[in-house]
């Protein structure tokens, strides 16, 4: 007879945006839910989120103090051609490695461009630390990188998902925290406070949560959450959150299950 | 003959969002570039944002670091009333002071709700470090605080803005970083980098920076974009990018002059 394996720890993360025009507002970020979202799915638990601006100490430094605390690292941003994009040369000084020509991004990049336009900002983007392992991507070609626990990506949504398409089956998959969600419309949270804490305390292997929400119509409310991996713990508790909401003479709605 | 004096250097600020909820994917955050750009239209930067969980620990130490480091640190979340509400004690514990009734608060909360539903959960909205000065909000009465250079605020994005409309005449006004954009479409970054580039070694007061965009309609570009407080500058560093996009044969089109 055999025990079953002993459950993995589900590896932590951050995520590290870089970039002047988030820090000014120019730009509203989405990049977090996205990668949240779906690095949750895989059973890797977002811990924090930094958005530091295109400045060469700052990045080194953060670069380092995060990937020394977390399991992985996603950066966002400042991967382009132009002088402003600093993130690649920046990560390699971090890893104490040379920032030099990547051969195999330099064909594939020149082969797009054509020899003629594969001027010195292009070349840029075939640059990588030594050692780094590509993130190749569907949309602009341009790759970004993986190196130790820290993957480099493109700040352009839309590139940046192409390349965790490519990044996410090397990452693995973990037991996914779950969520469980119960709406009650016209209800405060001072309302509940009571309530939901004595179900916190009834179920501690779980997270339990209130956000209040306004929905686009107007209607106000209160998201009552529960979060964790125990998936009998969660329907216990969602039946509670139900009476909860039902005891104050309201009607209990299940919101969506994703995170 | 009196010089006119020297302009108050520009204050630096952190936002830090607190909530389990950002980290997850749950909800996408709407208050950082709401903050970013009101902070920046007073000539105060945003130089750093964190999101970090409802630990208190993780609280009162990035509290206690963001607020040695920058002039102002803007929190946001984590001040309701249910039990995972922890700011606002976690800032008292950074602050080495006491969280205590605060007198004004309770009255206006307790007339709010009036004695019989000003229950546990509601008071703990009224319990303020020491020494903390309330900042009031017109739609959900239960105030944030500002103690020392930390600014505690709602997460709710009506909640907080109506919190930082309170807050602002008490921040100054400084000279404000300004702003011009010029749109390129159907231009690669790649096709512009060494133009650019020549345009920030030519204006190094300023802040040279391209970010790709992708319209709703599916047209693609680059927007170019010049910072800085010298307007001179800033008028001519538009000329020059202008003709920059010209000379590649595209039409330069003036972006929207706010951050």
């Amino acid at each position: 007879m055999s025990n079953p394996p002993s459950p993995v720890p589900a590896p932590i993360a951050a995520i590290l945006v870089i970039g002047n025009e988030i820090l000014s507002g120019r730009t509203q970020d989405i990049n977090v839910q996205f990668l949240a979202r779906r690095l949750g799915a895989l059973g890797i638990a977002v811990r924090e989120v930094r958005v530091i601006p295109d400045v060469a100490d700052t990045i080194i430094g953060t670069v380092n103090e995060l990937r020394a605390r977390f399991d992985h690292v996603f950066t966002t941003g400042g991967i382009g051609p132009t002088h402003d994009d600093i993130t690649s040369p920046c990560v390699a000084e971090a890893f104490g490695v040379p920032w030099e020509p990547h051969d195999e991004s330099m064909r594939q990049l020149e082969a797009l461009f054509g020899p003629g336009e594969f001027n010195a900002a292009r070349r840029r983007m075939a640059t990588l630390p030594r050692g780094a392992v590509p993130i190749p991507n569907s949309v602009s070609v341009a790759p970004g990188f993986t190196i130790g626990n820290v993957h480099v990506m493109a700040g352009v949504p839309r590139i940046m998902q192409a390349m965790f398409d490519a990044l996410e089956p090397s990452l693995g998959r973990f037991e996914p925290v779950r969520m469980v969600a119960v709406h009650a419309e016209r209800l405060g949270e001072g309302a509940l406070a009571e309530g939901l804490e004595a179900i916190q305390h009834a179920h501690p292997s779980l997270d339990l949560g209130s956000y209040p929400f306004e929905r686009p119509d107007g209607r106000r409310g209160v998201a009552l959450v529960a979060k964790g991996t125990d998936q009998a713990a969660l329907e216990t508790a969602r039946q509670a959150l139900r009476a909860l909401i039902a005891g104050l003479g309201r009607e209990p709605i299940d919101g969506e299950p994703a995170p």
